[in-house]
């Protein structure tokens, strides 16, 4: 059943509303007039729109999808790679925009997610923006990202975090290129109007803490004593994958996996115990090989990326087989069951940490 | 200046960067060739819309507009009055359309305002929606709006809370049409995917509680012993103008005026001290006569309603003179200031509630 | 039963514990020694007080009592009034002492009470402190508190604030002797080491906004648009009756009573939906007239307020009639019922508001 | 200076009190006799007793004290464990009580510190209880306690936490002894009579879950999708040594050190983050070698256990040397200076906790 707030139920009196009487031509034409007089002041009736604007239930415009990693994105991906330097790009990022939004650059109706390529050598230069962004990696190791004169170096499955107005740049000082999802709230903040960007005067920042600093402050449960933080997302700037999958497995060892989702990780903001950005959510899962789940469905719009093990998914009736480093969309209130055939691990992010926060979230779960 | 948080200073490196290279129509056309081909798989090259996605400050397609009650938006509502029964509509509503964007069914990027015509012996029927709901009253009285079998009646200057998920149907028993503005999330649930909405098993709830007991009950700055809210919205359903206004005579007697707002108060969920709904903040503020108020910016968008007194507002650049009733908008980001030719009280509802939740709201006064 | 968190609950192994050995007198002597040495170091065996330290369930020092206002403490108060001035005394109070606490000067275990009046003429000078203190009025009508120079006025069942660290001073300007109870965390603050004071250096803080200011600004679910609260008290400093009651009255009409209770309010902090002061808990009950509660018990102590009617209160087994003005103790886990034999309004405070905040508090009413 | 609330300022009229008149031989009589017969009705008069009971600034009973591990405590700890056993003792604990308090079993005014013994072989039988309790280990190494079914093992410089009514018990399955400083809250649940204690069915827990899986689930900034907590206290059961020393180390490569504490850091909950424990907060910090503090005061009455380094502390004018293993209390608002002569590492705990929570918290630092 659709979770709901307790004060829902109301006592009723049985109804006793007429049929609305059938509307005669004469009146229809008044109609029509009288809405072409309402169009020159910019007004409208809304009667004639209500139920497209108040829906019973969720219609995405969005639709499932899967990215292919292996022998197409890749191989776009390193086509980029030799057409343009990311100097020049400033990011260089192929766009994942969904099939069913053309030309909104978004992968959910509320999320932007692109693929990221930085080359040996490549500085992707210091800027800052409202956005909100992570980062997942998918190939490469070493190269780093720098967030407010700090570097962390970045490998295969670590959620990388670059918040809202943090200074940040990337470059790769290794001899292999580096792919990375990008998962940003772009959309959001374009719907609320409150965009701003800036160019560092500089293409790298000065490093100003060694490498790791805030991930030793602030990711071994610790703070120092007198901080507070200055914005609602994590302080963490890197989750590694290690710690990750360590979690992850300690939880198969010890707990059935729950039906709906095997065996499920939030990614934890410990500043306040909330996700780690105020727009967008991440989570980590491990289906155990064989594992299907049960249909379930939610309003966040996510995104995944496999990092482990091979299966399909079922979303909103189409069959979607995936792989390592595939990437896939799941659209807002959209049945999905997933199937391992081997133990996989997947991570996602949606926009859940809006909702939440906005009272907006619900999921509906199999009837026990 | 912008309001910004404390992590925003980065020291920098002088930049070497040199300047791009020219690219030559050869890279042109192997790069439009390439975007061919991104396309044939749902990708696109983040370069060529970076800075149209991400922009420097923000850019709203809403445009500054006033709506004039007299002569105008009254006569059309009581010409609605006689084309369509509440019962017919469901709700009786004339849209206010943002002129720069047709079609939405939006007052600004993120909000709807209409206003709705209760006439004597009409009933809105009953039913609910995620969307949260406020209605500012503009003409009549003690028409009534039920919440969860209780109700509520309304007199001009009434905030009155129909909050998400809670059953709400309106009617009036008396002899005289009633107006009030709505204002409502619907485009914010729409971008969210997460709007659920059902018709009530009658037209009218049974009362299950006399009228006005939650605010009593709430409204008073006390609250039953064990009770916990049930969602993030305000248990009071109606903040009575009354003590509004007495409010604003005390800020008014012992306070010089803000410069930007005058004598401007915020409604307030007494159940968090939060704003009145998680998305809809609503305000009401008073010029004195003759004062007119510094230019400000924020990123919120507003509506705002007029209910004492005449003057007129420059909205990025342009002019609006008002009167009482009269309803105008205020896009994100647009300068603003305010002129009261006799004391004025403007009420105004805006989604700053959502935006602080998300981390995004920002305001820009003169510099001091 | 008991209200406990959901992680109680443990499986366990079949205890194979022997019985403890029984202990020769050698044993005995050595441990004497033993424990002799251990006090020259300042040290002792927790095994002997584990179980005096760690009890099984509260067992308060302090009793039962009630302070019969009419004939005894009016008069002592009278007398007190002729003894010596308010400027002299500073403040002219009789404090209520718990006779199971012999010169603690404390009600309860953890706060303090006394009655304190004011003669027509008279003022208490200024002052502030550490300590936070709430007011109810129990006789005369317009004297006034002033807080950080601000006046209310005071009438009986108001309840008045002087918050943490917050100047105030006390005078009458009418002709009629002023007397209230006050309430303060006097033991909490000394138990904390935490006691901070300073004397003003006038009488009487100059007046620096109208009389009622803070209560028009705050107590009418507003606030000031930018407004944070300083502190984690109540912005309000009068609960005036009048709105009380009428909250009662509205209860009383559309709900049964709860068993335990009758028709309780809290009152409430409207910059955060929390209790008055971060110490003290308030509130107010009615008890329909006739009505007998169940047994109930808590772990905060209680200083009871009549206010309205005639009854009596089982309190640990000790049967209290009592009347208006009459002010009663209710230690911590006493068991507690009360029977109104007329409509009774019952004024209470309690340490509830710290016990929650420090995870401490519980319940237990009647199995259902 | 003092940090405190900006609503402090008032303004003030000059003063025109006369001094207070002296008081006659007949009317010091009569306020004796008067007194009298205050007592025999449970009163008193509160302006004989207002400035003994609301301090011009805390005046701890309290008093700076060190114990001395080696020669001294340790080798009293062995002689317990010769003259009773764990199962006997249900915990073999030496107090440490404040000199300044003796027979209160507190080491400062609030809270209880004692050194427990786990001989090998030993077992502590599993209880709950409303204190909250910290282990912070100090000698010996794998000894384990358990926690609602599951076991963490313990090492030197682990802080381990058993939180309010959480099943734990304790062993030693290795061989050698282990001694560990218990820090718990009895003095502040005895103060609001709030108490309750039950013994286990059983000597041990049954394990449910493998040995350190609350830690993996919760210590790696991640939690269970779905997880709530279910009290105010860590959902960690084991603070490691290693991450917080290479915390320290990093702070120490980067910062300057704190004028008053040098590097410090407080330990968080991570479902909050906030403290550990609703009533005790928990730092750790290191001193350079030769690094000497500048004098500081705070409200919270602290108690510290040396991990590394030697040094001296002057604590309210006395100078107390320290070596490793070292316990010593620095009570509410007692002028505290460190010197570490090699680089040393101080944990400590307090009640900052409760009072932030309360409202009460208040440091002083050398003015700028």
């Amino acid at each position: 059943m659709v979770t709901t707030p307790p004060n829902m139920a109301t006592p009723a009196v049985p109804t006793d509303a007429p049929a609305a009487p059938p509307v005669s031509d004469g009146v229809k034409a008044q109609r029509q007039d009288f809405y072409g007089r309402l169009a020159q002041h910019d007004m409208a009736p809304l009667w004639e729109s209500l139920h497209a604007l108040v829906l019973k239930q969720p219609a995405s415009p969005a639709v499932p999808y899967l990215w292919r990693y292996q022998d197409v994105v890749r191989d776009l991906l390193m086509e980029a790679g030799h057409l343009i330097t990311a100097r020049e790009a400033e990011r260089r990022v192929l766009i994942l925009e969904n099939p069913g939004m053309k030309g909104s650059s978004a992968i959910t109706r509320s999320l932007y997610a692109g693929l990221q390529l930085v080359m040996p050598g490549d500085v992707a230069p210091s800027h800052r923006h409202a956005q909100n962004a992570l980062r997942f990696i998918v190939e490469g190791a070493k190269a780093y990202t720098a967030v407010n004169g700090e570097r962390t170096l970045m490998n295969p499955g670590d959620l990388v975090l670059t918040p809202s107005w943090h200074w940040h740049d990337h470059g790769n000082d290794t001899d292999q290129p580096m792919v990375w999802l990008d998962g940003l709230d772009i959309p959001i903040v374009a719907f609320f109007d409150a965009s701003f960007a800036e160019a560092g005067n500089a293409e790298m920042q000065t490093e100003i803490r060694p490498a790791g600093d805030s991930d030793l402050r602030f990711g071994n449960n610790l703070a120092p004593v007198d901080w507070m933080p200055a914005s609602q997302s994590s302080p963490i700037f890197n989750y590694p994958y290690g710690r990750t999958r360590e979690t992850l497995a300690a939880m198969a060892a010890s707990d059935a996996p729950d039906g709906c989702h095997g065996h499920k990780l939030r990614y934890v903001n410990p500043a306040t115990g909330g996700h780690v950005t105020p727009t967008m959510a991440a989570f980590m899962q491990l289906l155990p090989a064989g594992f299907a789940t049960a249909p379930y469905r939610a309003t966040d719009g996510a995104v995944f990326s496999v990092v482990e093990g091979e299966g399909e998914s079922v979303i909103g009736g189409q069959r979607f087989r995936w792989k390592p480093r595939d990437v896939f969309a799941v659209p807002s209130w959209t049945e999905v069951t997933h199937h391992a055939e081997s133990e996989a691990v997947l991570f996602s992010f949606s926009d859940r940490s809006a909702q939440e926060k906005l009272g907006l979230w619900r999921e509906r779960r199999p009837a026990a």
